[in-house]
């Protein structure tokens, strides 16, 4: 059974070999409030999985050690599992998607853990690790459905108390209910009126809609850029834990969570993964009534494809008015290029990219477009460049904030 | 005079006004080695610069204080100022050269601070800056020639004797000797054996060269992606102090700053601008005898532009042979497409673009070109997949690693 005396031992295993995260006071993710992160990003491994992974390995007996040890997972729990694994001395065989980043299979090699590649989908290589472990009768280690897995993410509960002991509420991301299970339960225990949020992906609300409906719910499938918590059903432990210990779950868009890892990067310098910046999106975005309570987010994870950064960063720019492309129609006459700059350049804004075509399938054979990418202060501003544009004759065909 | 006590009352002016900053051990950055990360990107305005700003302020006279503070940057300096300038209830003028990037623009004003825009370069500004100066009689913050500069500066050292007392090595970034002059003074004086090491931009050796030149010199022109070290000339204090305590000083290159803004970004989640990511260089790229030395690498700040972030993430893959552009020349009939996605599938790497070209300039009217752009595993996966292609008959007429 779950109690605080568990996950107090969980924090004694612990030592040594989690990190203590850092508690990161922002001033500046929300105009006049104060944010605290807790910083699991910088957890060994790049996310708070190894704490659940490790406990729950340091409680096997060394018949159960000897066996060796199966997981299936794509990401976090992955690495959590085998470097756990490794510093034990244990056998681990991790089952990978073979449809996984190459960067996430890579990282969990490094830790030393046989890695399974299988054709398909997670639920593929799901089964493949259930016949693996029919065969060696090796211990699996389910990534949060299991009382020892809770038990060391709630780890962190005690530790946001021991670094924030007057804290009023914690903002937590939820996938499979893991996390929150175990820092809701450990911080329930100890200051009952600190309130415990959880957030989940719009696309992934599987734990949302069970705690609304008071059932278990599974959902047909789940699409959200917080790959991280792509769980179609909550497990039954996590499912009963939320009920009784988290106040409220809410819901954040890709798009939120896309702004949230932006404004990570730019403004507290932390790399964040989709599920990592799902708490941060729910306080931007205002969805939970924080007020002026002395807010935590956990910053679950930082294991995020550096491809897809490139990719969250553009977007991240676009949506906020800050990169913003242009295309104009000219008349394929001097001056005009000349023009245009100087309109754009008056008004502060930095040209970073210019693509001038010499005519396109539906213009006259003497225009041209010119097609401008800048860099501006915000939605606002670029209005202002085009309204000065339109007011100096030019038309403006196609833009993009 | 620099004392060890001014940089403890330096300490201690900034309780409360400055982060200490987490002290974060990595074992993936240098494959075998243990090395620690002194993380003042966390630190507030995202640099170290705030504490000789803050120290500096806090020891101005009431008079002084109300006629206001002065300051030239385009960087970090300015936000620095910026913030101990508010937190001090003191106006402060930043005169800041146009060129410079709206973010930091953006970032500086939001601290409260007077921002005055000047047409032309870093020089220009700082003209403008000392007219005003002669103007109002404010103070003049300098960057980096002070000692209370310094000796704020130097709490860093401090604090990483604090957090890893048996400490061996230190690598510093350098632009204008600030920083390793205030961490090599305040070290040497606790623990004289630790070795204090200076790393500079290639492009912006100006204190390199004046050290193993044994007197100041002044580099007629500077040029580095680590902006926030392209310093041509050292100050008298800060090179004095450099001879006298720090052991030795080493340059990395532009790339090799890439490589290890990428590193800490995948590997430990920290953000660092380029001037922030010069220890870690020289760690990585083996310019140091560190050996089995208990090395801090100060990553000095955070600051980068997004924009300039994604294409570093781009040139790093493509330097360490994770992205690869290859141009492949098809025969325009049906079949090969299916058939070059065969093998570079069977070989394990992503597929993440294709371009296909119905035939170039230099060509036959039945040839067309086959552009893809692929994630692999390193430069050997790269070599592997080209010569499988090549087996196959196919002809790889450019390719970009």
């Amino acid at each position: 059974m779950l109690t605080l005396g568990t996950v107090k031992d969980a924090a004694n295993v612990l030592q040594g070999a989690a990190r203590k995260t850092d508690l990161i006071l922002s001033k500046t993710l929300l105009e006049g409030h104060n944010i605290y992160l807790k910083s699991e990003n910088l957890q060994l491994t790049g996310s708070f999985k190894l704490r659940g992974a490790y406990y729950k390995i340091s409680k096997l007996t060394e018949a159960q050690k000897a066996k060796g040890i199966i997981a299936c997972s794509a990401g976090n729990h992955a690495q959590g599992v085998a470097l756990s694994a490794q510093k034990n001395g244990i056998k681990a065989a991790i089952f990978i998607p073979a449809t996984a980043p190459i960067s996430k299979v890579e990282a969990t090699r490094k830790y030393g853990a046989d890695i399974m590649l299988i054709d398909g989908i997670y639920d593929d290589a799901y089964k493949a690790a259930c016949e693996y472990q029919k065969q060696t009768n090796g211990e699996f280690i389910h990534p949060f459905n299991d009382e020892d897995v809770i038990a060391g993410q709630g780890t962190i509960g005690l530790e946001i108390l021991e670094q924030l002991s007057d804290v009023d509420a914690v903002i937590v991301p939820i996938g499979g209910g893991g996390l929150i299970s175990g820092v809701a339960f450990a911080i329930k225990q100890i200051k009952p009126d600190c309130k415990i949020y959880g957030v989940q992906a719009q696309g992934a609300g599987s734990m949302y809609q069970s705690f609304f409906n008071k059932k278990i719910l599974e959902l047909p499938h789940v699409n959200t850029f917080a790959d991280g918590t792509a769980v179609k059903r909550p497990g039954d432990l996590t499912f009963d834990l939320c009920m009784k210990y988290v106040d409220d779950i809410v819901t954040v868009t890709d798009d939120e969570i896309a702004s949230a890892i932006l404004a990570l990067m730019e403004r507290q310098k932390l790399v964040a993964e989709g599920a990592g910046a799902l708490s941060v999106a729910a306080a931007m975005f205002g969805k939970l009534p924080i007020g002026n309570m002395k807010t935590v987010c956990i910053v679950s994870g930082g294991n995020i494809d550096v491809n897809i950064l490139s990719r969250v960063i553009n977007r991240g720019l676009l949506k906020s008015g800050r990169l913003c492309h242009l295309t104009i129609e000219l008349l394929d006459k001097p001056g005009q290029l000349k023009d245009v700059s100087a309109i754009i350049a008056d008004l502060g804004a930095n040209v970073i990219r210019v693509r001038h075509n010499q005519g396109g399938q539906n213009t006259d054979i003497n225009d041209c477009f010119l097609k401008i990418s800048m860099e501006t202060r915000n939605a606002a501003h670029f209005e202002q460049i085009k309204n000065a544009l339109t007011a100096k004759g030019y038309r403006i065909t196609a833009n993009e904030q």
